[in-house]
């Protein structure tokens, strides 16, 4: 007798064609990695090319009570990539509808597919030569844009919070319905996709961070390309001058003198993104030895934290902000400098003969400068990628074609919230640095200003899985940090697949809430069982 | 024997005391009055003080089967003020949970349960020494902060898109459970209130425009000072020169030029802020004869359409918007005028000597401009509620102590949403224009450029509710312009209890996916039935 899962896979070669349900356990095997340890394993993956064919695999998925879990790209690195939250899970992958449906040159968004990715976008924005710039990640210029936005992810422009720059979703339930959000109800609607909240319940939210639909389509606004911008860099030279400066930056935030998200990275985070571990200088032990630290920072011309940052507006503007800037920081920061685009290609030009006569290896920091400025102009970059290797034997050259989860690189992403503040920053900072270097792990951190009103650090485990007993030593410092942070009130604004489970005890009120939600929404539980919700 | 709609009462009383259920039909009377026509009796008004006692009402009426209907302050003037969307609520008002419960001086922001009005924040603010604005509407000061983020109102700042600017929200379910969104379903989260996407699904939005639950608290981020703020006016002297407009001012407010929402008022509009309907020079008729409204444009000088808005920033920053401003508006606008807090006291001295030298009426122009420029800096006005006078017999005097309701005006608003285009706007400027003539009522009208992409046009239809006849004829206006304003694809952004039921229908996966979720949050349809959902 054939089972629910046979059935379900011959209704999906029905559906798809047979060359779109792979089953072989070789091409499987590159779902089922991440960059930690994983187990759940994968019975199928099945890639449908139009939301048709997305809506009859969750019908079929229904029909034999199969679970079905949503993919983009599947590049969801240091979170669990491609790997679903339980196990025989059917993986959907959505690669194949990758269409940029419409792109509108007055109003400034684009409607896209999860198969769009950063740099198809970017491109696309390039051939239309479009008065606007995209917002995108440090991560894989092959990552799909809606697979970030519906992971709540953020960037480096004006337009950073990318859930907060969405016009609307289509979404596709788990019997198979087709929703259009906004006022996407009713027929004809002029402003759906615009008009974000439309008429009635606000519900786009309910699809972020959640198993209750699979987006389809999203509607992205872009930011208007300003007549000028220039990126901004300062360090402070002591570790415990960070809540200061937190203080010092949070009202340039606030009142939008800078409107790009700032982002501060601290020494490890700087070092990782530009060379791989000095395995000769540490002479083969890790964690990183104090005196090697040293060393970095001043052959990298760093400090304990460093800032970027963007202004944006007309000359005339920026200069007001760059004075204001200047003055809120004069003194109290080193290295305060800007740059725009010419000023750039100057300092290019001038980093072989700056090198000989500091000793500081400027061409090299160039490689981490270079992408960190495009991003705060919405170009996409694979120039952080080389940073997933840092605890790895090599460390290669930037690449699109590079891939951690092949390569064996250990990376967990830890990601903690909190208000603007000082005090908050202080804690969250004193909390990773002991737990990571108690489990010998190097506390490589960066805190972005995400909003008007709250910071995010980003904390990066890396590890190399090759060396044995290394992934359940990263898990246990991983799931420490992660009790610890909880404890203290600073939660993450998303979840990897290691953390999902791992979180402290919701409240009844809300496990009541989303449980009565998802039973109406999905009674089968077919669609990512345990993806935030269960 | 006793009905449930007894018993449940009993059960108010024992629970608020009886002073806090109000059953004589002597004050029940006032909540059952619109600015229209309504025929929805209220069998008892019930007064919680607390969010605990507002989840023991939510338990009594799920107990009695008896429906709830949440107010705050009742002043949904032009919408239905107090009157629920069913017969036979009982009125949940949340008038006496007034407290403001929290002020963030570093990061901005309050948090506010739903009888807190703008008038009393405003004060408290004021009090504070704040250096932030509230964003307030040019409805009552009286009216409840909460009520209209509920409804997704707008103001006049920045912020003025209200539900744009919450960090989140406590709300008690229809069983009586109480949620906090954000990261409240954890303990002691530090970041809930300043990062509103908090972590899984974000369903702030559910409870906004909906019956799904009642809001009891909201995180209000407030809009840090600027150093300098102008005031801008401008307007067109030709009604076919509108599209043009809009398509000027597009760009300024995509690029963040002018950050405020542009407010574009038609004639009609501006008379009726200023004087009621001028019967005598009408000759007793109505509609308004086009030669009186050619004088009283004349003597107000304004224009079929006037513009205006706010420039923030600092000193620097508002002169290089306002040349800005200035390049984009030149030669094809008239009046362009800038005004700052010192200027406007200067117009204010001569405003008596202007009208004796020109014939214009300045001091009376000043009683609207005065208001409309405060607004801009956050300053809660009554000047704007006479206008809901326009039609009555007596024009009064502004005064927080109007009502509408009491005093029988006719009002009823309507206001479809469109992208920001010459082309979008001037169909819907059709349509109202044509409809409201046909049936006898001026179109006034204002436009507001609501958020970058998009614009909201609210048509204001008065009369006299004390002459026969009126509110069946208003009504059918209504109706008339309604239904062809959707068909056309411009539907409201929010919707009165007079046009909710009256909406075209809805893609069948809506609702199936609202008959769920509602199912599932209230199997007994105790909340606001009919209120956005069934």
């Amino acid at each position: 007798m054939m089972s629910n899962m046979d059935n379900a896979i011959a209704a999906f070669r029905k559906a798809l064609g047979s060359d779109n349900v792979v089953v072989s356990q070789d091409e499987i095997e590159r779902y089922e990695r991440a960059t930690f340890h994983c187990e759940n394993t994968i019975p199928a993956v099945v890639r449908p090319a139009s939301t048709a064919e997305v809506q009859h695999c969750l019908r079929i998925a229904n029909a034999f009570r199969v679970p079905l879990y949503p993919i983009s790209t599947g590049l969801n690195t240091g979170y669990g990539s491609a790997v679903p939250t339980a196990p025989g899970c059917v993986v959907l992958e959505l690669k194949r509808l990758d269409r940029i449906l419409e792109y509108n040159a007055e109003l400034g968004y684009v409607r896209v597919e999860p198969g769009v990715t950063q740099q198809q976008l970017y491109d696309y924005l390039q051939e239309q030569d479009a008065p606007f710039w995209l917002d995108v990640t440090g991560g894989s210029p092959r990552h799909s844009l809606i697979g970030n936005i519906a992971e709540r992810g953020f960037g480096h422009t004006a337009y950073s919070d990318h859930f907060a720059q969405i016009g609307g979703f289509q979404v596709v339930l788990p019997d198979g319905d087709l929703l259009t959000t906004g006022f996407g109800q009713y027929d004809n609607a002029k402003a759906t996709g615009v008009y974000r909240w439309g008429l009635g319940p606000h519900y786009d939210g309910l699809f972020t961070q959640s198993n209750l639909g699979v987006i389809v389509q999203a509607t992205i606004w872009l930011m208007p390309k300003p007549e000028y911008a220039q990126f901004f860099s300062c360090r402070i030279e002591r570790d415990e001058d960070l809540p200061a400066l937190i203080e010092l930056l949070r009202p340039l935030r606030l009142d939008g003198t800078v409107r790009s998200a700032m982002h501060i990275g601290n020494d490890y985070k700087m070092i990782s993104a530009i060379q791989g571990y000095p395995w000769e200088e540490a002479q083969g032990t890790t964690p990183l030895p104090a005196e090697v630290l040293r060393a970095k920072v001043k052959a990298w011309d760093c400090g304990p934290w460093n800032v970027s940052g963007a202004l944006y507006g007309t000359r005339a503007t920026v200069a007001d902000a760059r004075r204001r800037v200047r003055r809120q920081l004069r003194g109290k920061v080193k290295r305060l400098q800007f740059l725009d685009q010419r000023r750039l290609r100057v300092v290019e030009r001038l980093a072989k003969p700056y090198q000989l006569l500091t000793g500081v290896n400027l061409p090299e920091v160039m490689t981490l400068l270079k992408p960190v400025f495009g991003m705060t102009q919405g170009v996409p970059s694979m120039g952080m990628l080389p940073s997933n290797y840092w605890r790895k034997k090599e460390f290669p050259e930037a690449s699109a074609d590079l891939s951690p989860e092949r390569d064996n690189c250990g990376v967990l992403w830890l990601a903690p919230v909190a208000p603007t503040s000082g005090a908050h920053t202080a804690a969250i900072w004193a909390i990773v640095k002991a737990t990571m270097q108690s489990h010998g792990f190097e506390p490589s951190v960066s805190i972005t200003l995400l909003s008007e009103r709250t910071i995010d650090c980003v904390v990066n485990l890396s590890y190399d899985r090759d060396i044995s007993g290394e992934d359940q030593r990263a898990m246990a410092c991983h799931d420490d940090m992660l009790e610890q942070l909880c404890s203290a009130g600073y939660y993450p604004y998303r979840l990897g697949i290691q953390a999902l489970g791992k979180m402290p005890p919701k409240t009844e009120a809300y496990e009541n809430f989303f449980r009565a939600l998802r039973g109406a929404l999905d009674p089968n539980r077919i669609l990512a069982p345990g993806r935030y919700l269960p």
